[in-house]
C-alpha cells in the first residue's frame, strides 16, 4: 500500500532475471586531479531522469519496452583506488556471468579500467571505442599509475596495440600523441572514420566508453576538466547510436558528469537522454 | 523632476492609445511539473533587457520605432490555474478589442491557453504556429488537464484539426506522437517545412507560441526541462522573423523563461534579443 | 546480490508493521507566492540524510534503535492544491489507522492542512504547536483560500479558539495580527511561554507543525522567503525537543526546505538534523 | 485600465509633494576595490521588498501609514566618481530644500559622501553616526581621494573633529586607527555606547550611514568585502531603531547591498526588512 | 628547497630577457555598464590555466617552446580610468622598447586603450583587428567618453579611417552603424572577408583586439553582456590562428572574461584554450 | 622592473631563513566521503587574502611585524593518501629542522596526519588539541584506515591515551564517541574546560589542529560536511588566541574550507581571518 523508495532511472525496473542490460553506478572521484565532483554523476543521472520520457523520438522505441534494470550505485571506498576498481571488476563480472550486458555510469573515467578487467576476462578479443576530450594515455600521472588521466593506457595493457579505436580528442600532452601513433588509433576532434572503424570491427565484442566531456563545454559544462572546441549533442547522439547499432557491445559506460559544475542541470539531463538513447539502441 | 520607476521592456513606452503592440506579462508557473520558476521570466526579460540596444543589425531598424507598451505584469493567484486563465483571456480581450495586437511573456506555458481562448472569440479561423522541445498534447496529466503539458490539447480543443503547426518537438510520450499523427501538423526536431506551412497559411489569423525550450539547453539553460538536442539560436530567430514578417500574427507569446537556472544571465539575454526582433518584425 | 535503490532517511528502513513513526514527503509547492522550490524539500532531506549520523550526542541515543520507516514521497498533481491535499489527508489517515505516528516532509506549508484534517479526525481535541516565521493566518491571498499564507487560518477552522499555540512569528499583516489576538496564542520572535504552553497541554493530542523558516535565513537560507532575524539552531532544537519529548504528539511536519537557494547545503544539512532528532526525541 | 510597471520600494509610493522622506538608489561602484555589484544594491532591495509585509511587529506599525515616496534611481556615470558624487548631490539637495527627508539607497559606500556634501550645506552642524566594519578613513588608496575606503575621512573633512560616531568596525589598517583616535569616535565590534552618543547629540542633525557589511557575513554574506566577527541583525536592527527614533535625523543611507553574491536573497531580505523599519521609526 | 609561489600562465615562466611574448594583465572594470567582474578576467585565465595541457594538438606544437613570460597583473586604481590607462600604456611600452610583444589579459574592453596608445607611437602606421559582439564606436557613454562602449571611436582617433577592421559585431546603437560605415570596416555577425583583409594588410603592423564576447553566450557565458547570437568557439579559434599566423602582430590582447558569470568554469577554460593557442600562433 | 607573480597570504613573504612560521598548503582531499572540494581551500585562502587587512584590531598587531613565510602548496598525488601523506610529512620535517613553526592548509583533515607524524619524531610529548564538529575516531571508514574520520584515531595510534583534547564535537557514530570515553578527552558542542585544559599543558609542545566546520554552517558553509548547530566565529577566534597566546604550539593547521560551497566567499573570509590572528599570536 505505501510507495517505497527504489529509485531507478526512468522506466528500468525490470526484474533482474528478465533484464539484458544492468545498469549500475561507480560513485568514485579519488583521482580526478582537476575539479572533483563527478561521484555525483550516476545518481544525478538517475534521480534527473524523471525529467525525461521513456519514449524517444529519435529511434521511434521506448525505453519501457526495453528489458533493462537499474541495479543502483556500488558502495566504493574513497581515496582507494585498487579496492574500489575491484568493486566494479566484480559487479561487472557477475552481470556478465549472468549472461546480460552491464552498462556503467561513473564516477570519474577511472571506473573504466574496473568494469574492462572483468570484460576481457569473458572476450579476450575485445576492442574498445572510445569518445573523450582527453588522450587518457599517460604511463603516470604525479606518480600514479591508476589515475584517470591513465586509463586508456591501463586498457592498452590488457588489449594490446591496434585494439583502442579514440575520438573526439582534442588533449594530452606531446608524449600521449606521440604514443599513439604507434598503439591506438586516435581520431582528433570529431568522429569521422567511425563508420570505416565499425565496419572493421565485424562482429568483435566491444566495450563503448563515453567520457561526456567529448561534447562541447557549451552543451555539457558539468563536468572537472571543461576543454573547449567539442562535439555537438547531435553528433554524439548519432555517433553513440552508430556504434550501439552496429556494434557487438559486450559492456558500456558513461563518465564524467559532475553535477555541481552544471548548476542549470542541462548536463545532467544531455547525460540522461544519451543514456536513454544507447540503452534503447542496444535493445534493438 | 524625480524620476519615478516605471519598468518596461526596453523602448517599449509607447501610451497606450497609439500601441499597435502591447505586451504583458502572466508570472505564473503552479503546473510546471518538473522544475518551476518561470513565474520570474516576464520580469526578468523587462528588467535584463537594459543590456540590450533598441537597434537591430539584423532588420536594420530600431525598436525605438514602433509602436509597443509593455504594460506590465499580471497579478495572478497561485494554485489557481482556472482563476489564472481567466486573468489573461481578460486582458487579451481587452487588447483585442481595442484594436491592439497583445504580446504575452509567460509563465510556464500553460499561459498561451488563456490568450487563444480570448483570440478565438475575435478569430474563428485562427491557426497556431507553435515552436517546442516538447509536444504538450497530453489529455491530462497526474490527473490535470489544466498543466502546462496538455496546453495544446486543450487549444486543439478549441481550433479543431489541422490548425496547429508544430516545429521543433523532440520530447513527448509515446501516445501524444501517435494522437498528434491525426489532429496536427508535428516536424521534430527543427523548422523545416515552415516556408510551405506558411504559404499554405495565406492571410489566415495566427498565434504564435514560443516555448523557448525549443533552443539547446546551451544556448537556453535557464529553463524548468532542459531537452539536449534543441536549435541554435540562430536558427530560431530566422524561423521566428519569418513567421513575424510572413503570417497574420494575431497574437503571439514567448515563454518558460526560468531565470533561477541561469546564473550567467545568458538565457534572459537570448529572451530578451528574440523578443526585441519580434517586435520590430511585427512592426514592419 | 545486487543492491536496489531503496533510498531513505538514513536509517529509517524499519518494515511498515513495525514501525511507530512513518516519515512521508509531500513534494507540493504550488500555492508558494513568493520564490518555489519547496517540492523538492523531503527529496533532499532523503537524499543528503548520508551526509549525517544516525547517532545524537544530544539524546545521546541512536536513530538506528528507532522504529521508523521513510515510506517516500507521494505523487501530487501540481496546480490543484484540492486534490493534492486529498491525497495527504489519505495516507495521513491510514497511518494513523494502523496505529503509527505519521511524520509529514513538505513541501510548503499549505501541506499541514491535509495532514491535519486527518488527524483531527481521529483526535477531536487536537492542539496544534505552529513554529514558524509567518503567521499565515490570512482568510484569503489573492483571492485563494488553499494558499500556504493561510493554512494556520484552515486549521483553526477544524479547532476553534485557543488551540493554536504559535511560535517564533515575525511577520504577518495588520489584520493577522489583530485577528490573532481573539483566536490563537502568538508568541512573537522567540520560544518563550513554550514550557507553560506544554505543562498547559497535559496529555491532550498534538500536532507539531515547523516550518523551517522559524530558523533566522543566516541558519536556513533555502527557503522560498527569507524572514530576517530569525532562531538560531540550538534554539530551534531545543524547542522542539522539549514539545517531542514532553507533548503527546499524535502527527507532525517539517516543511519549506527549498534546496534551490541553499548551494551551499546548509539547510538541508539543518533540516536533516532536525529530523533525527525529533525522530529519536519521539520514539523516547 | 491596464497597470503599468511602477515599481517602487513595498509601499513607497505617496505623492512627492506630501512625502516626509523620500528614497532614492545611486547605484554606483566604481571605486570598489575587492569585488564589485554593489550597483545592483537599490534594485534589488526595491524589487525583492514584495517578499515583506508592510506591517512591523516589531513597532506594532505599517509602513502603509508612513508618508514615503520611493523615486527610483538615479542615472550615474560608471568610471566616474566625481560625476556620480554630483548626481546624488544634486538629487539629495532638492529633497532637502523641498523639506523633506532623503534617504540614500547605495550603491557603494562612496556614495554617502555625495549625500553629505548636500545635507552640511543645510546642517553646518551635522554629525554624522557610521555603522560598518571598515573604518573608512583613509587618506587615499591606490592614489585615489574618491574612494569607498577614503568616504568618511571626506566627510571629516567637511565636519571636523569629534563629529563623527563609528560602531561595529572591525577592519581597517594602522595608520587608519591611529589617525582615528585623535579624530573621530570609534566603537570596535559593536554598538556599546551608542546610547551615550544618542544622549550627548541631543537634537543636533544627525547623518546615519548604515554599511551593511558591518552585519556578519553569515547573516550578510551579499557584499563586496565580507569581514567574519559581524553583529547580528537583531543587534543591529535595534541599533538602528535606537538611532532613529532618538537622534534628529536630517538624512540617512543604507549601502553595500551586492546581490550577485547573495544566491538565497537572505542579504536582500534582510537589506528590505531594515529599511522598512528604518522608514516606519522615522515617521513616528 | 620550498617552493615559491609564483603564478603564471601555464609553461610561461620563460625569463624576461628570453622572452619574445610577455603577458600581463589589467584587472579593471570601473567603466561596466552592465554587469562589473571582468577585473578578476586575468586572474582567472592564470590560476585556471593549469587545467590546460601546453601541447596543441591544433598546431601539433608545444607551448612549452615558446619563449612567453607572464609577467603577472598590474595594479590598477578602481575609478580613476585616466591613470589605469596611464599604467597600462606605461607597461605596454616598456616591453615594446625592450623589443618584445605585449600581450594584454583583461579586464574590461577599455583597456585596449591604453596598450593602442603605446603600441602607436612605435608603430604610426598601425592596423587594428577587433572581434567583438558590440562596435564600441560610442562618441561618448552616459557623458564619458573613457567608456569600454567607446573605446574602438578613442583608438580610431589615434589611427584614423580604414585602419579598424571589425569583425563578428552584432550589437550597437543606430548612430554607431551609421558612423561606422564611413570610418571603419565592419563585418556584422561573423568572419567573413578575413582572408581578404590579411590579404590587404601585409606587413603592415597589426594590434589584435579579442572581446571574447564576440562568442556565442553558450559557449562563453562569462561576460559582463550576452548577447545571443555569436560565434562558435572552433570560428573564433580558426580567425584567431589565421590572423596570428598571416598578420605581423605588434602586440595583442584578449578581455572581457567575466568569471564570476561562469560557475561551471567553461569560459575561463575557452579563454585560456585561445591564449595558449595565440601564444603559440605568435611564436612561430 | 616587471613584476613577477609571487602569490602569498597578505603580508607573508619573509625570507624562509628569517621566517619564524612557515604556512604550506596540502591541495589534497581523495578520502573525502561527502563532498569534495577541500583541495582548493588553500589556494583560496592565500589568494582571497587580499580582501583582509594585515592590521589586527583584536590583538592590535600587525601581520607585517611578523616573520611569516608563505611558501606555497605542494604538489600531491590524488587518489593516493600514503604518498600525500609522505609528502605533507617531508616538509614539515625539513620545516622543523630549521627551526620553525610549520602552519599546515588542507586540504582535508587526512593532512594532518602528515604533520602530526612528522612533529612527533621532534617532540615524543606531544599533545594534541582538536576543534571540530567530527570526532574523527574511527577504526576504518568503508574499509580504509587512512581516512578523514579516522585521522585522530591514527594520531591516537602515535601519542596515547589522554593526549588528545577534542573541543567543539557534535557528529560522530555510538562506537566513536565510546571508544573516546576512554582514550581522548572530548568536549562536546563548545569550548568550555580549555582553560582548564591550557592550564594543564604547561609547557608540552602542542599540535592545534582546527576543521573549520567546528564553526556553524551559518558562518562556515564553505565545506563538504556542513553540520549544524556549531560555533559562532568570535567563540572560536576567541578559542583559537588563547591556545595560541597560552600553549606552547610546535605546528597547527587549518582545514576543510571547501571554497565550491561557498558562492559568497563569507567562509574563506573567515578563514583567511582566523589564519591572520592565528600567525599574529603565534608570533607574540
Amino acid at each position: 500500500m505505501l510507495n517505497h523508495n527504489i529509485e531507478t532511472f526512468i522506466g528500468c525496473d525490470c526484474a533482474y532475471q528478465e533484464a539484458d542490460t544492468v545498469l549500475f553506478g561507480a560513485p568514485f572521484d579519488s583521482t580526478t586531479s582537476f575539479r572533483p565532483g563527478a561521484r555525483f554523476g550516476s545518481r544525478a543521472i538517475r534521480s534527473e531522469s524523471f525529467g525525461l520520457e521513456t519514449y524517444s523520438p529519435y529511434q521511434q522505441a521506448d525505453l519501457m519496452d526495453c528489458a533493462v534494470l537499474d541495479s543502483g550505485d556500488l558502495e566504493l571506498p574513497f581515496g582507494a583506488p585498487k579496492r574500489a576498481l575491484a568493486g566494479i571488476r566484480e559487479r561487472t563480472a557477475i552481470i556478465l556471468a549472468d549472461g546480460k550486458r552491464p552498462f556503467l555510469l561513473g564516477g570519474e573515467h577511472l571506473v573504466t579500467l574496473g568494469a574492462v578487467q572483468a570484460v576481457i576476462q569473458r572476450h579476450p578479443d575485445l576492442r574498445i571505442i572510445h569518445f573523450d576530450a582527453h588522450a587518457d594515455l599517460r604511463q603516470e600521472y604525479l606518480g600514479e599509475e591508476l589515475s584517470h588521466a591513465c586509463v586508456l593506457r591501463r586498457c592498452w595493457e590488457l588489449l594490446g596495440d591496434g585494439r583502442i579505436h579514440q575520438f573526439g580528442i582534442r588533449s594530452g600532452d606531446r608524449e600521449e600523441f606521440q604514443w599513439a601513433k604507434e598503439h591506438v588509433a586516435t581520431r582528433l576532434f570529431d568522429f569521422e572514420g567511425l563508420d570505416r572503424t565499425l565496419a572493421g570491427l565485424g562482429a568483435a565484442p566491444v566495450y563503448l566508453t563515453v567520457d561526456l566531456d567529448v561534447l562541447d563545454p557549451s552543451v555539457f559544462p558539468g563536468t572537472g576538466t571543461p576543454e573547449a572546441g567539442g562535439v555537438s549533442f547531435q553528433a554524439l547522439l548519432d555517433a553513440v547510436l552508430q556504434v550501439c547499432q552496429r556494434a557487438n557491445i559486450a559492456a558500456c559506460d558513461v563518465n564524467e558528469l559532475a553535477p555541481i559544475y552544471d548548476p542549470s542541470g542541462g548536463s545532467t539531463a544531455a547525460a540522461c537522454k544519451l543514456v536513454r538513447e544507447m540503452l534503447i539502441a542496444l535493445s534493438k
